[in-house]
């Protein structure tokens, strides 16, 4: 692999970067213009852990990675504005492969509004990975710590879709081929909820989280670092059509591809009752459907109500308790 | 591996962010205070590309990827002040040992005065690797296409001694003991010349680089960017005595060392005559000999001038020439 074509193969890739980039791509740094809160934000995926190229094209890798990275800023309430790039290839991997990788990259830095402005290139005799840097603006940041008992607990979009669609690639095949088709793609294909964020903090949500490794991990996130208790309803989860779909015909519940599934890349977050109002008000403008799912009490812990029974739901799992 | 637990363990190790940091590690995003230029750069090692854990301990792995990614934000003439790491780990690297890593990332954070605000940490079958972003306050940004004919051409400090070290670790012992410890430590130790380029780039330095992979190739990336010749005289390349000490005993010329071998961290740069005069008289201020090697002209490419003869110097090699 030549190093020098293969980086300038990748740079050619890219969409021109924003005004507030001083210094492009090709010097020792990106050089951006500031002027106000960044939030920073680092993602690693490696072949063989988080993607396979059996279940992935390279396109829809470099989308994918992007995605992750940027939900994090989205996450925080953000506009992602400057991302670098770190991938190391293997020698099994042709180089228009790699290439074609940027395509995907390409496409999310146009799609979230964020410059590529830099990255570095590397070979490896293990399996491939990139390593995703997002830098962002932020005004109001939405940490997960200010959730506040009486406030209202929404999640946006619906959820399963990517552990379900996972489970399809992965052979597990069920349900019409169009549910199929549906899930894979949304496995593949996750969008942040970048609009969506900043309006969440700039008409005052109280705690926000993506969804990267299922609903019962974020919830019991927000319940710890804001020193609260969550309670959900299970029934009002908003879980995508085609989960319920395939989750019957292979036997499974629906929720626990919500729950436990991850990698939707939908936001969970608090916010006032005035406050939710405003959201619920905003979501259609942003197309960003928001679902009003429990509330924060005061204690610890996130609690799941289900056909009149209540269930501690932990990282991992839920059990069933009586109060 | 408990990825939870090697985090915590992992941020247990980092000297407390600055007061420009808002949110700092553990929510979906650092927060920092921009409110100026921000220089970004990514720097990416992998084992047995890049170190080998038969040359260099955990904490020096760890100390010297910090140093090459800070490195380019004192070439581009800013101060580094956010960082984020990811790091791959393979089931064969035992935790304590990973952990180990982040004594250096922690001592040059702290070396370098700057937060480390976040990262992510994966497994991987492959190697171990770190992938490193820095972000950088910069007022001034010196670019390589500053140079302009009638410029000084100058270094810091000394060169080839990382080379040489590098040569020695992996078994090739020639010379005194204590010339041979002296160039292991250079090569493991680099020490970016942030104070320096920061002065450079406020007293007008018209270009600015890091060595990171050889003069020779440095020298040419400032030609090709700047669209100018070049010209330096061989024997005022400052070589690190002990280089030279080595270089002899083994049969080679020290001055290879220099001009190919790369990893030095020195930076070279190019500066109006009143302008270097300022440079030499701030030099020990921050501590950071500065010597003029040659000038830039009008044309392309690079030259050396040594013996009385004259070479074109390439990346890879020189070639003798008249004119």
């Amino acid at each position: 692999m030549d190093e020098f074509a293969l980086i300038q193969a990748l740079v050619a890739k890219l969409p021109p970067p924003g005004a507030d980039v001083m210094v492009p791509i090709g010097d020792d740094c990106a050089v951006v213009d500031g002027g106000g809160r960044l939030a920073v934000t680092t993602d690693a995926v490696v072949e063989g852990v988080h993607f396979r190229r059996d279940t992935m094209s390279p396109p829809q890798m470099g989308y994918r990675a992007m995605a992750a990275a940027v939900s994090d800023i989205a996450a925080m309430g953000g506009q992602p504005a400057w991302i670098t790039v770190a991938l190391a290839v293997p020698p099994s991997w042709p180089q228009e492969d790699v290439v074609a990788i940027y395509d995907g990259v390409s496409e999310a830095a146009a799609a979230f509004g964020a410059s590529v402005v830099g990255g570095d290139v590397v070979s490896t005799q293990g399996p491939l990975w990139m390593s995703i840097t997002a830098v962002g603006r932020v005004e109001r940041p939405v940490t997960r710590a200010g959730a506040r008992p009486g406030d209202v607990l929404f999640v946006t979009g619906s959820l399963g879709g990517s552990a379900a669609g996972l489970d399809i690639l992965l052979g597990r095949r069920a349900g019409s081929a169009i549910a199929q088709a549906v899930l894979v793609e949304r496995h593949r294909r996750p969008t942040p909820r970048i609009a969506f964020g900043r309006e969440a903090a700039r008409l005052g949500a109280t705690a926000l989280d993506d969804i990267s490794d299922g609903l019962a991990s974020e919830l019991n996130e927000i319940a710890e670092a804001s020193g609260v208790r969550l309670l959900f309803e299970g029934d009002r989860v908003p879980i995508q059509p085609e989960v319920t779909e395939y989750a019957r015909a292979v036997g499974k519940d629906p929720l626990e591809y919500a729950l436990f599934g991850g990698e939707d890349y939908e936001l969970v977050g608090t916010a006032p009752r005035d406050v939710f109002a405003r959201l619920l008000a905003v979501a259609p403008v942003v197309g960003t459907p928001i679902t009003a799912i429990g509330r924060v009490e005061e204690g610890d812990g996130v609690v799941m109500r289900r056909d009149g029974k209540l269930s501690v739901v932990a990282r991992g799992g839920y059990n069933h308790f009586e109060r």
